[in-house]
């Protein structure tokens, strides 16, 4: 309990900081001063003797070098990329956002799946022309659901996914650690991996190894019938490919929420790829009081000097 | 065990009576012939020895008068208020389907919910127009959903609503079974049942009692920003009313599966209200092997001499 009185300076770093602060100040910590802000100049201007910062990746970026009295930076993000390009520092604690993404990313891709599967689109189209639409839905029980990552976002899939009475194929590096997944697949088993399945759902985040790990000859295993729902990052996708594939019906459509350029510019091939829906990086904004919440907990744990929940290796970025 | 043996004379009439019949026949039963038509006339033609009606209620209700010989039908549908209309008869055993809906009715439920707050349809208006949309999303978790009518269909409603972290009030006549309801309400606790919800589903057979539940007085106490969600029957709502509900705004919406009368015609006004989404009685379309499984189930219990399941009340209609 040595750490339980030293007073710290907590720099809140975030477009959301108002909202942030506001949920930590409700904590009650007692030796905790907090400054938000939502600007790197600010932050470098007023908050340079913090020891703790916590915020957005994007931002935080431009101000880790630049504060080396911080000790600890908990991402409000899961995706850290910006945090570990060469150059940045590493001889600090960072921890990302992890659980808070499942239930979020779980109601947008099953809120696609079952929009999908229910055919809502085209009955609202048949009711723009007052038309009785008694064409039969599909259903997600009984189908099969590849996940391809099974991190904290893919594990909470997994459970909604079970839930719904779905199959769950599972592709990791070596983790099986979540029981959830009724099968896992390994290495060169991916071709194996997508060649049943009716949805493929890539929750990957960044790294050397997950660049372009969906290519054309991945792509030519999917069957026709299955669907692609990217929430992870653009670039574990061969965009070209991919468009390809539903250009020519190879697979049956795409949900996609992330892309190698953001925002996907104004003439981009992919607006009007078919049936293809497109999402604007927003399948797991933030539920700001559950991220706050995590930065509560790990600072419980920070000030008991105990190990941090969350902790991103440098090496792996992850 | 004394019926093990017996021979039994299964009449199937339903429109999709070979996939019933392919379905009963894998079960093997030794002593049971099996008849699958899809027309009442061709039913009372060779069907008139059967001691067991399984399928369809808008047929079965048809041919159930004309072989006096049936002693048990098994309902392929949940609603049998054909069955139990003046005049016909209630010397035999009436079970419907109950738990197979429940799966079909959360996706449809939680499909339309999902849009809702995903906003999914504004999104794709916005792809149409190449527009990178950054509107941000709302969230089921911690929103109040109320299910009026907790049978088997609202319980598996709270169930997957408690899965994605909703607080799930229910309005039963006197029960309180469903251990995922959070709060319940009963008789003239109606209007403080809905009092504070976002969502309200009904899912309330038709009986003389929640004829018109849904007046324009119940209305004015469901808070503006609420939605409705009927997937039980057309009569529990006062249509009139929900109408100008919706055209004041009075509400934030309606998903309507049921009408008073259906087919809705062309020239009905609900095609045209604001906010609302209107599907064609398909909420619950049978998933067909789970019915015929019911059969089965409810079958083994018949032959063995043993209580059926979904026992349905001649006087209750449930």
């Amino acid at each position: 309990m040595k750490n339980h009185y030293e007073a710290h300076q907590l720099l809140i770093l975030s477009k959301d900081s108002i909202v942030y602060k506001q949920t930590i100040e409700q904590a009650g910590f007692s030796n905790l001063s907090i400054l938000a802000v939502d600007e790197p100049g600010e932050a470098i201007r007023f908050g340079g003797e913090s020891d703790l910062l916590f915020g957005d990746p994007s931002l935080a970026c431009q101000v880790i070098n630049l504060i080396p009295s911080i000790r600890w930076y908990q991402s409000s993000w899961a995706g850290i990329e910006a945090l570990v390009l060469p150059g940045m520092r590493t001889d600090y604690l960072l921890t990302n956002a992890r659980n808070v993404y499942g239930e979020m990313m779980s109601e947008y891709v099953f809120g696609y799946l079952l929009m999908i599967e229910r055919q809502i689109l085209p009955r609202w189209q048949s009711q723009l022309k007052h038309i009785w639409d008694e064409r039969p839905s599909g259903t997600l029980k009984g189908k099969w659901i590849g996940l391809l990552g099974v991190g904290s976002i893919g594990s909470h899939l997994a459970i909604t996914a079970h839930h719904l009475g779905m199959h769950v194929l599972g592709y990791t590096r070596i983790s099986e650690s979540c029981t959830n997944v009724d099968q896992y697949f390994h290495g060169n088993e991916i071709l194996d991996f997508v060649s049943k399945l009716d949805y493929l759902v890539c929750s990957l985040p960044y790294t050397p190894t997950t660049k372009g790990m969906i290519n054309a000859n991945l792509l030519s295993y999917i069957p026709t019938k299955a669907w692609l729902i990217n929430i992870g990052r653009g670039s574990t996708v061969d965009e070209t490919a991919l468009r390809e594939a539903l250009n020519y019906g190879k697979i049956a459509g795409a949900v996609l929420d992330v892309f190698d350029v953001e925002p996907l510019p104004d003439g981009h091939p992919f607006w009007d790829t078919p049936n293809t829906y497109i999402t604007s990086h927003t399948a797991a904004k933030n539920y700001l009081p559950d991220i706050a919440d995590l930065f509560i907990e790990n600072y419980k744990l920070f000030i008991n000097g105990k190990s941090l929940k969350y902790l991103v290796n440098f090496e792996q970025h992850y």
